[in-house]
């Protein structure tokens, strides 16, 4: 256990933090329209021409493949009219991208090859019209996309981390099963639960035969990216309904990582738990001030999943269950904090990382320690 | 019949009374955070531990019995992380009030007893975070918060009736049936549509032969407590589908109110209608400015519900009927006054009360005779 | 074809026009509060007393036929105290307009005949208390209202196309089927759809063995009305899922309109497309800026309807899978100009009649040219 954690008596954020609509719309320009978003994992769309769409601040984005094999992402918006493009939320562009009101044609890379009956308009030129594109990037295997135009560059930012996941193999791991979550509370009530093992007791009494709260410590403490290992219990290989292995120990792990499970908050949008046989990714969306949405998936090696009796069934089912409790009692806390009776209250030393959280998102919001109680 | 009893010329009120959201601001204000709240009968909460939430102004709270057997009404609101701290409309806390989230403890006085993981972390003291209490005070076995920490005595607000009811008992009785009606229609025009039986010919044609507009009068025709007794039909011995009692003769009686059914309202949020042998009650929770949730019931004596072959059904129905033929027309009422073309129209003679009630609703909102059309 | 048809370089209208809350509430006052209104076919209510209820703008209006045969429009709201006086969206008043809630009664021109219990109520004088009338109108069979007391003449209005449709005896022809639709669309995105065939290849692949874009040309390029022929494909002699007629063809159409359909758009809520067997009829209720309500209908002489084994489902069929089409697109369109990415595009020549449209509109938001980018 790590014992130089404090809280250093600091309180919990102020109750706008959770409920003003200013808030709301400076988390937009200042995080969500500015920070590197999560969107999902390259290996969705594997093929030229593949894609998923992505619904970000009312927006909607397109991911697709490209013949060159890059990841690109576009606004959902016909150059014509303005018609979306595409509709279903994933899907395979055969020849390109056609608008289906007039039939404009994209290639896959955005730009306009053919428009009908546009001959003899004038002004008009092809060159002029291509999809309006938006800066993206896979790293580790996600995809990650940025609204800003003139974004500090994703390896500025990740610097400190971009490495970290190497002996996981993350960049070539591939989801074995995926679960929506939609929960009724504010996307920072997520991270600060997540942030914190002093519910655990409590709120998940499967996890305490695993992996006790007493074994929690941080490799990083301050920043953007926060979090730390937790030790496996002695008769535990993995964290999994029995504590077997559902796939294989990683090749590369040390012999201390292979009893040890990670838990990391990338701000603003995913959560990566390395086990020692596989990783675990939260993928967090706000859709309102009261609502966000989490893509879980347990992700394993492709030879892993295509074994003959490989089942993750185990793991699924200790972490969907853990992850029901926790989205409950984030639920209770949104609607407590709410309250113009809520008064920010004290943190515990074992929610030093909230603390942590607290002080990055407001300096991120331009305000310091303002808005931290003390 | 009160041959006092006049309109004198005056008209409903304005329809921004109906509609804007600066005077559902303004309600707020000045009658629902400052005015004694009817919340519900403490019959309903017998033993120590036993509780019920009350939604008020988007706020919830914990209606509870102390080991004293006082009432106590707290914010639902831990003072840790601001975690609600209990869920279910209803229920009972065997050992006290527990956090679900990281199981802080508060007594049924509200007292924090003990915060797990706390010891240690600087400045804390049990002391400082007891639950927030409101004010509450149980009267005739209703119960009665009041969100203004600085608010007149109870007694003060409710001298002019405190002992009004002694004759029926009501402080003892309790509740055979209980029905919730939501009505998409503004508070004011459902104490309005109770206020007055000039419509009772044309929306209550069973009424008719039980009783009479005629034989109305009224005992309180000024300020926040208006109504009075409607003489029964000389066959009808109370209120029932077949005039006759459901219950006992309240014993304490006079002979002229064994033939009276009472009619009382008591802004913001109660109506009392003792009848010679049970009385009827409406709570009113306004839910929004387009919306009212109603709470009837048929209140009688312990001893006659517990008695063989009891049964209110007769009482039940009458009244049950009589409620919806009135949600009906109060929210045809409710639609009608948004419109822009509603202007305030003359009440008649039989409408006296109504004008009482605007006037009073404008006095306390601050506008006396300024909101009533002349 | 026309070929005098040109864009002239114009672009779609900016993306506020699509979303904003000002523009919406612009075009309250500038557009639907200002404007003559069509609201439903006069053949809908034949018998005096016969009425149907119209929504516009959060009002609710009555059209009633009273006892000379004249269709009038009232404010749906009693004078005594505002409530809705009908609720049901068409039906018949026996005796006159009678309110559910105290009895007062009007006859069928608005006038209050009757009210309980207002005797001796000082001021009160039956003849001030009439209903609200709102300025309504007969055109060819259709209803109009206008909610500006102080409104152009109908007549003023629609001058340019006042006996434009003698020939196809609109005024007497009746609704052999009705189809409601609602649209998550913006109502000028409708409008605009209805303006052009440009999609029709792509969007409607029935439509092209019947007529082609290639046919189409305007007799309306300006102002308030606009759309014109085009011609059917020679193996048709209507529209409709075999080519065949329905009905009869109309005695008084010239051999060139036995070959033709025409497309018109009457601004702001009417489109008419005279078939040389019948009509189609499209009105258009916004219901939000995001949504728009349209009740298509195949009018029909009263004759041919009553015609043993007449059968109008191969129009009714065409057409209906033809609008769906439409809506379809419109929805997307709608969902695109939200986006913030979203900006005006280029129209091609074969969108000269939104152009126009677009001009038309700007001038009477009173932009003139200004909301239309070049």
């Amino acid at each position: 256990m790590d014992r130089s954690r404090s809280a250093m008596g600091a309180k919990t954020l102020r109750g706008e933090y959770f409920s003003s609509p200013e808030v709301h719309e400076q988390e937009i320009q200042k995080i969500f329209r500015k920070k590197w978003i999560c969107v999902g994992r390259a290996s969705d769309i594997p093929r030229a021409g593949d894609c998923f769409l992505h619904e970000l601040e009312g927006e909607s984005f397109i991911l697709v493949r490209d013949d060159r094999g890059r990841v690109n992402c576009f606004c959902n918006v016909c150059r014509h009219r303005g018609t979306r493009l595409h509709e279903e939320s994933c899907g395979h562009f055969k020849t390109g991208i056609e608008c289906p009101y007039h039939g404009w044609a994209y290639d896959l890379a955005g730009s306009l090859k053919s428009a009908p009956n546009m001959t003899g308009v004038e002004g008009f030129d092809l060159q002029d019209y291509s999809l309006h594109a938006v800066p993206s990037v896979v790293w580790q295997g996600f995809v990650f996309i940025n609204l800003d135009r003139d974004c500090t560059p994703f390896e500025s930012c990740y610097g400190s981390i971009l490495s970290r996941f190497d002996n996981w193999g993350l960049e070539d791991l591939v989801s074995a099963h995926r679960v929506t979550y939609d929960i009724e509370a504010n996307w920072k009530i997520v991270f600060q639960n997540y942030n914190e093992c002093y519910h655990c007791s409590l709120v998940h009494p499967q996890l305490s035969p695993v992996t006790s709260v007493e074994t929690a410590s941080n490799d990083f403490t301050e920043g953007a990216f926060l979090g730390g290992p937790m030790i496996l219990s002695d008769n535990c290989e993995t964290i999994s309904t029995d504590g077997a292995l559902c796939g294989d120990l990683f090749p590369r792990l040390s012999s201390e990582d292979r009893k040890r499970v990670y838990f990391y908050t990338l701000f603003p949008t995913l959560f990566i738990s390395p086990h020692p046989d596989y990783v675990l990714t939260h993928r967090i969306e706000r859709q309102s001030s009261d609502s966000t949405r989490v893509v879980c998936e347990w992700l394993f090696p492709q030879d892993v999943i295509e074994r003959r009796g490989f089942d993750p069934t185990r793991a699924v089912q200790f972490w969907d269950l853990t992850n029901r409790q926790d989205w409950h009692v984030c639920e209770l806390n949104h609607k407590g904090v709410q309250s113009e009776s809520y008064q920010p209250g004290p943190y515990s030393n074992l929610e030093s990382t909230l603390v942590a959280f607290d002080r990055h998102y407001l300096k991120v919001m331009g305000e310091d320690e303002g808005g931290q109680a003390d």
